[in-house]
């Protein structure tokens, strides 16, 4: 079975329907919200004044809090800017887009009349929004149609495990002890997958328009670093006390391996300009602590609810994989094991997550 | 509260979760099928080779078998008709319009994979098919975009009940002694509804652009006709039996009325004519058998199934309404009074639906 279709059945990539999980990807959002409104107003003020239809595409949208933050966002920017400049208001289209699994119920019976709510302050204006199931690494949407497109926390996920990972015995994701042919075969499919999803954004998106992508990566050129690695050993290492116990197979352990590749900047840079029709206009990698996972940041020093958070949050991204491979009974007690571990680890060193975000505009062709 | 938050609650509008609904609304689609291909037909026709987009809305779409039944005859007679002339052949954008209760994760998991598989002989010719939650009543697209809109089943639905129903005691619709004054306020409804819609739909549609519409309805020009308001006069008559057998009280069953007009085309004709934006092409009325509810018609002198089946049809789109009203403890009582009536009058006279079918095009402005 295709990672896609086991993401499906669980209600798409970084389901958010788990809180912690939004809690970090909305952080991420606000972290890079100076970003996406430079990217915005930049694309409002290079379009003409004839354009009657501005249209936003929310790559991975997920079913929660995050689902049309960047939306609401796109839609006052726009409205204020066009107030300024004594412009006409666009009508606005926004394609919220997951994969066919993602709960779209959610999106149109809770989500869309909250969204109506607080963007109701721009008067006269229509708004449209619809459900855009399908993946991003597959044509989405019409050519020359996107003036905006968004993506966060998404395009770490694969299209597929990568082949030739016979040699990963032991790791779920690249390992500090991984063979090289490791790290090539998952970067070999980030390349590929990457191009694809360009390459089909670069049919949709007109020119001048723009995309701002945050992708889970990490700062420096070694793919098995530990900034991006470590949060994927440690659950290798909860699967590990499972073998050692009896309760799991080493084969199966071995075989298992997570669809996601965490990407260096240079690396992102490298295959935009492969491809070729994009210019980047902004690339920096931002930290965010594991602590985030937790709704208040104040309390730091409480590890023991903060690891909790931690595995709550890589619970609700790694389940259903899980759940494919060795079945649903190991659950529960394999991110008990995971949670300790972590709680161990925070409370000894500073650990953070690794953004990849990068701002760029369609060129002239 | 009102009708549209009600049937949000309960999947919308002609929930074809309940396969007898959809079995009618098919049978519907398939008569219009010619008035469907013409329009079709002609809206390619009349568009110039720089169309890269034709874009289909379908209104009242509901999460069924008859959800993508007309989009893919338009994807395969555009495809057709452009590779029989050597045109290019445009990508395709389908909007799937519905109240937002209806069922989109079940047309994003289930129906999409089908239709995809469905309409796959379109080689590398791109179709993109979109949820669009919200009422017709309302805008839904932005201006200017929409080549093609079509409608089954759905139009005969108000936005809410009528005012002025307090004389209409005994009934749940127009009834044969309701008071004139009755008529009166559903018509006046009617036409304020569907002066909205056309309003709405005529932003929306392209000039030269068509609109395919079935409505239940009635031929002739009295609204109280035996056509349109039989089934629910025995539905009355179930009710006013369970009034006499002291389960219901007898003022519940006077302030029920549901929120449904079922125009004639010369009221249709009128409204698109008074609102002055379409063209009118073709109206007629047809009848359907209400044995049409039965998957299979070779048994028609089975009144009993027959019977069964119609009711089973009237509940999965009264039954929201209903349970509102009356709370769910009387549905199943109620439902077995009203198939022993229609199973009754089913075996003594040969009872019909009317449609009312309208194809016009946006005229040059």
């Amino acid at each position: 079975m295709e990672v896609e279709q086991v993401l499906h059945m669980n209600g798409g990539l970084g389901d958010s329907s788990y809180a912690n999980n939004s809690l970090v990807q909305g952080k991420m959002i606000e972290m890079t919200k100076p970003i996406v409104a430079d990217a915005i107003s930049k694309v409002y003020r290079s379009l003409g004044s004839n354009s009657k239809t501005l249209c936003m595409a929310e790559l991975g949208c997920s079913s929660g809090p995050n689902t049309l933050l960047v939306a609401a966002e796109f839609v006052k920017t726009v409205y204020e800017s066009s107030r300024k400049h004594g412009r006409e208001l666009p009508e606005f289209q926004i394609f919220l887009n997951d994969l066919p699994g993602n709960d779209f119920n959610c999106i149109s019976q809770w989500l869309m009349p909250k969204f109506e709510e607080e963007i109701g302050n721009i008067n006269g204006g229509y708004c449209f929004v619809y459900g855009a199931p399908g993946s991003f690494y597959g044509r989405l949407f019409p050519s020359n149609t996107l003036h905006f497109v968004h993506s966060s926390c998404s395009l770490m996920w694969l299209s597929k495990v990568p082949q030739g990972l016979e040699m990963n015995k032991g790791n779920v994701y690249i390992g500090s002890e991984s063979p090289v042919s490791v790290s090539e075969a998952y970067y070999a499919q980030f390349r590929s997958d990457f191009q694809t999803f360009l390459k089909c954004r670069s049919e949709e998106v007109v020119v001048g328009g723009r995309m701002v992508l945050t992708i889970l990566g990490r700062k420096t050129e070694t793919a098995a670093s530990k900034e991006c690695c470590y949060i994927w050993e440690l659950l290798a290492l909860a699967l590990k006390q499972m073998v050692h116990e009896g309760v799991v197979e080493e084969e199966i352990v071995d075989s298992f391996n997570i669809p996601q590749y965490t990407p260096s900047p240079i690396e992102v840079k490298k295959e935009v300009e492969n491809e070729g029709s994009f210019i980047i206009t902004h690339l920096e990698a931002s930290e965010i602590s594991w602590a985030a996972c937790s709704a208040t940041n104040n309390d730091t020093a409480n590890h023991k609810i903060n690891a909790y958070n931690v595995a709550k949050c890589m619970r609700s991204v790694a389940e259903p994989l899980l759940v494919q491979h060795f079945g649903q009974s190991i659950i529960d007690q394999l991110f008990v094991k995971y949670q300790n571990i972590i709680w161990d680890r925070m409370s000894k060193e500073d650990t953070k997550f690794i953004n990849v975000t990068i701002s760029m505009t369609k060129r002239q062709e």
